[in-house]
């Protein structure tokens, strides 16, 4: 029995801070016949795939941000994509902003991934747990990046789920940077990681990073993908939205870390690649054997620090 | 005050069974000498710098291989290398096999690398963590990679000494696949890593993965460096020797994970960067501040397992 699944990375151009979820939803539908037409078994759309990004804006009050966030899923803007995907057998992975009340009253705020199998049952969501950006207004910035603002991290960490006959997680965005991610589902046998990501191409802390942007976007979701021997979907949300350019280069990476398949616009765009995921034991089952090579009683600082401690000086 | 160091990544090309230690220091001061034609304050030879690859060939009794182990550093074979070095003032890592006994008549047998500072005092001698390859004879092999019956994996980790202005640490060949290798680094402060490696291009276990070697070899070590904000300098002992060809691309990335200077031949070749270890701070003090943005408290796998442990199948 072969283990292919064919995914769709549904790249999404812009989305206009007056855009409706409906309007939204319709193009994400035109990307789902695409991805029928294309055989796929899985689309994945990117971060915050149902509104603008809209960490780029403050607003003192924060609930004047929650017409930003979805309070169930599916609800009525977005049934009509569950409906449909249902209908062609075709699963998802969705981004958006979630807000939940707890039965005390406390609001959460959330970043997060759904996926949905081909049935249209949830598989899982997952919540964002490297939150990047800043927690305060900095208007010396030319645009805010206020999820620090926006989302609470999650406290759950990194999932598996058994999905699409293989073993599925996820990550979003900045989460893809830290190595940690990876390794944190490569120990639960991960075959496939699903990754949204917004990332505007000027970083504000540090602008020589900003030509970089493709190539950092690249190295960590191949490196990743190697080093854990899965393979690894990251999906942008690319081009120039409200004055803020955009990171696109949406590609599927295989467990060899070799590029599959990439966007070449920075628009609405599917990519598909065919993923054999019996390719993962190549690599788990030799040089990354887990069991056999890895040496966790030497990692002790992985979790017993957060921050740098340096040596002391040399006597 | 500058903190530039300017390092020579110093390849060589094959050494043969039958070459003498004093026949390999000979090559050693030649580059050596380049090396201050260049300018370089360190120098950095590869894993197991003095010998050939010894672990290719089997032997039943392990102390028929004893003669390829170092007993003591500086010994008269290198003591040339030693005081040449403190002469011009430029501080150098040497990787060799070492034994070492016990009070107790214990045998140790370790992979290891030397750091000498700029006036001949040694700085620290790491042992390699990660032991790759086998543990028993596998006759089916063109040739074997016996690290695992040579070599004891060090209990010791991964330090990082005060040295050529700032924070060095090491690794030694597959230790840099790991990317806890370079975390638990970056979670000292290193600013830099040095690297030497021996790396057959055939591997045995998944032969798809031979044409992948230069590809792999720069992904680790670029990522690696970039999700830690360091330098790391990787060396190799590359070209064909005693049969095995073995990949060369000795090559010095910056914090932003770019490679600044690459060899081009598979023999004896000084490669040279300065490296500005300021630019650090680039990384470590934005995108990648360790204390404001990592997540440890979701990272206990990390620690708590060695190997895969696969989620519970969805209800």
């Amino acid at each position: 029995m072969t283990r292919v699944v064919t995914v769709g990375a549904a790249q999404l151009g812009p989305i206009a801070r007056r855009d409706s979820r409906d309007v939204v939803v319709e193009r994400l539908l035109g990307l789902l016949h695409e991805a029928e037409a294309a055989g796929c078994d899985l689309v994945v759309y990117p971060e915050l795939a149902l509104t603008t990004f809209f960490p780029r804006w403050h607003v003192a009050d924060i609930t004047e941000a929650d017409h930003w966030y979805e309070t169930a899923m599916p609800n009525a803007a977005t049934q009509p994509l569950f409906d449909e995907a249902a209908r062609l057998g075709i699963g998802f992975c969705l981004g958006y902003a979630l807000r939940e009340t707890d039965a005390d009253g406390t609001v959460h705020r959330w970043n997060v991934q759904t996926l949905v199998e081909r049935d249209g049952s949830i598989v899982g969501t997952f919540k964002k747990v490297h939150i990047p950006g800043h927690e305060e207004h900095e208007p010396h910035r030319p645009f805010q990046h206020l999820e620090r603002y926006y989302f609470e991290p999650s406290p759950d960490g990194f999932g598996v789920w058994e999905a699409f006959g293989g073993r599925v997680g996820m990550m979003i965005c900045n989460d893809r940077r830290w190595p940690e991610t990876y390794r944190e589902m490569g120990l639960q046998g991960v075959e496939m990681i699903l990754c949204g990501y917004n990332t505007p191409l000027h970083y504000a802390p540090d602008p020589g990073q900003d030509p970089l942007q493709g190539f950092h976007n690249q190295l960590v979701m191949s490196s990743g993908a190697y080093q854990n021997g899965t393979f690894v979907v990251g999906v942008a949300k690319g081009g120039e939205e409200e004055g803020v350019p955009s990171l696109a280069e949406s590609a599927i990476f295989a467990p060899s870390g070799e590029t599959l398949a990439k966007a070449t616009t920075d628009g609405d765009e599917l990519v598909v690649a065919e993923c054999d995921l019996d390719w993962c034991a190549n690599y788990t089952g030799t040089l990354f054997d887990f069991d056999r090579y890895r040496r966790p009683e030497v990692y002790t600082r992985l979790t017993t620090q957060r921050g740098v401690r340096r040596p002391a000086a040399a006597t």
